[in-house]
């Protein structure tokens, strides 16, 4: 192998503003590049302290195990699911999307009796639906995705944990794609378990999931408690349902990894630990409230001048994410092209779809450290460019008027 | 939540001399603090396809999937098993540390039929030892640890491929502790698949963990093949096997992501990838041979130090790891006393043990950023300050010069 053909690291300058990763903050990136501290350093255990700290905050709530998973989002969920979900367990998932479909996936390799409601694409459910649902299977876990990122929509969670209170039901949320970007109370609307992850609306890089659990849902979970052999003692107390299909994603031991005991399990991803404690600082500096905010400002200026560029939305617009918009790629233009244009010649990012959306829209995000006015203009100016070189007729300069007028009248108001 | 107590990181300066983690080569860190571009991006793709390519040179092998697994190295150890083991299948570990228990207890919970055999903490096996157990239990795989850092002892590999070839045998290791320090030869040894970690040798953080799959070892897995609902077409074909206890770590779907197809699974955690991408970069710079021959230079003078500090050392010292030694804490002296005054007064921390071993050894590492000559003396000369501190009788100043000799006599031969 010719070593010198490897060059050190130097990623072309990009513009993100699909539906995720988007670029991270500078600021999260200069925290995960400190040198790092040994694993039980009490330099390192204060900042674990600091990161639960920290992300209860950012969950508003105030549980105990509030905490990271070494891995990307879906190892949030998995971490959460698996832990919870014995072989058997009836589960009912509300499928808008395909992370509805992966909650349904995940579920299945946990050995769950997967129970689905489904809403076309672009719709959300009511809470009337969902009780329901409940009602007629009586699951033991309610498995739903706040914001799909696939159609763009939001899910409202606020009634449903005095639902699932009311039929003793455990209520689990992946907010992956919408926290930091849209409302999420955890304790005020009685959610059990919420999972995370970095690269959306928290501003940093995908590689670690912060997860909060209530008392209710660990309570379940220490049922299931496991030592490992290599380090378990007379003291330890073996859990009283079968051992759960992962040593990884055994939120028992991570309990005891952040917790006072701080019994060996991996060895925690101290950069990425790094990185997410600055997300969330950053966050929790601006204002959590005030982020949200800022997400549903830039999103709407962008939905304003996407529309007076002439363009279709897909979804129900009541319902969509603050920080990404899906919109109908029109007749007669190829979408990838408008992307590769959009990519190579403008370094502006916009994202594509899966399934049922492929080759029908667009995602196009404004989130995190993107969640600015420079990023909202910039994207509206290039994709009127490109589509007006590839023939599609707008009225020239409108899409920007719009955004511009969206941000007069929100700062006058 | 008062957001000023929280302070930007600014951890303390540390010679991180533990058996891991050791600090990360500045070099890798400035990788990683990088600006991000997106998941498909051409850009991130070809980094993607390098990162495969660098494995390859430090796994010593021409495997296809040669590839990252998104979390800490235990990750890439559960990704290996959960993704070969069936329900029911034998499985043999030689157990001689903590991680050989490891590796039972995830294939337990990927509900194999394990069997083990051991040796005392501090012993390794000789290859007959395996063979007679391979005999009497013929299991489908073989579950190694080359490196177990709880003893410090390195398990010689070189035979067991061809023990395990004839008789049909999976032959999997853990080269996390011994990567990148240790000679480790996938291809010429007939290892079918091999786990490691950043935060050893390979002188990176913790976050991600590499790993290879021989063609066997795939079409073992490929049988297992699932795709995503959200994301399956009638062209996917479903699996013969049961399906797997995780999506998260299905390698099929990891496989479908590295390779051609680039179908969706997680999000890429591209700070790690930066950095796991300048890791391999550093150890082929400088050659592969030389880094491991740079460990044995730097461990070697670290334990002519220690004895002629008069100190006594744990375990087989022809089977030890180049990069840890295990010191036994001398007699009237409070091991955890000396690890306090080293970090406290010195900025240097050594590391303190598990099970049988806890309280009776230091583990003290040189490996990675760390395998420095300055690195050793300092650690040596610190270590005789305060045992000296603590009464313990040494001759001043022969550590040090045992080290000085050595590599003096290193050098002029």
């Amino acid at each position: 192998m010719d070593i010198t053909q490897f060059s050190q690291i130097n990623p072309p300058q990009r513009m993100l503003m699909g539906p995720g990763p988007v670029n991270a903050d500078p600021r999260v990136l200069r925290a995960m590049s400190s040198q790092l501290v040994g694993q039980y350093d009490p330099a390192m255990t204060q900042y674990m302290n600091e990161v639960m700290a920290l992300y209860r905050g950012v969950f508003c709530t105030s549980n105990r195990w509030t905490m990271l998973i070494d891995g990307t989002s879906r190892a949030g969920i998995e971490a959460i699911l698996v832990s919870a979900i014995r072989p058997g367990d009836k589960v009912l998932v509300p499928v808008f999307g395909r992370f509805g479909h992966l909650l349904c996936e995940i579920a299945r390799r946990c050995r769950a009796d997967v129970h689905t409601i489904e809403v076309p694409w672009g719709e959300v459910f009511t809470p009337d639906q969902i009780e329901s649902a409940i009602k007629a299977i009586r699951p033991r876990m309610l498995l739903t995705v706040q914001g799909d990122t696939s159609t763009t929509m939001l899910q409202p969670l606020a009634e449903l944990g005095e639902i699932c209170r009311r039929y003793d039901v455990l209520f689990y949320t992946d907010a992956t794609a919408s926290i930091g970007g849209n409302e999420l109370k955890t304790d005020e609307w009685g959610v059990d378990a919420v999972s995370a992850g970095m690269q959306k609306c928290l501003g940093g890089p995908s590689g670690t999931s912060p997860i909060t659990l209530s008392a209710r849902m660990e309570a379940e979970i220490r049922r299931r408690k496991c030592v490992e052999e290599g380090i378990r003692t007379s003291a330890h107390r073996k859990g009283d349902d079968e051992i759960i299909y992962s040593n990884y994603f055994d939120l028992g031991m991570v309990m005891d990894y952040w917790g006072p005991e701080r019994l060996n399990h991996h060895t925690e991803a101290t950069s990425a630990l790094y990185g997410a404690r600055e997300c969330a600082r950053l966050i929790l500096q601006e204002g959590l409230n005030k982020g949200i905010a800022r997400h549903k400002l830039h999103g709407d200026a962008l939905l304003k001048g996407i529309q007076a560029m002439g363009l279709e939305t897909f979804g129900d617009l009541n319902h969509k994410m603050n920080n990404v918009l899906a919109v109908v790629i029109p007749t007669g233009v190829d979408g990838e092209q408008v992307r590769s244009l959009m990519l190579n010649d403008f370094a502006i990012e916009i994202g594509t779809s899966f399934g049922p959306l492929h080759g029908k829209v667009w995602r196009i995000g404004s989130m995190g450290y993107n969640a600015r006015k420079d990023c909202v203009m910039a994207t509206l100016s290039a994709l009127e460019s490109v589509l007006n070189y590839l023939k599609f007729r707008s009225v020239q300069g409108a899409a920007m008027q719009a955004a511009w007028d969206h941000y007069h009248n929100q700062c006058v108001a």
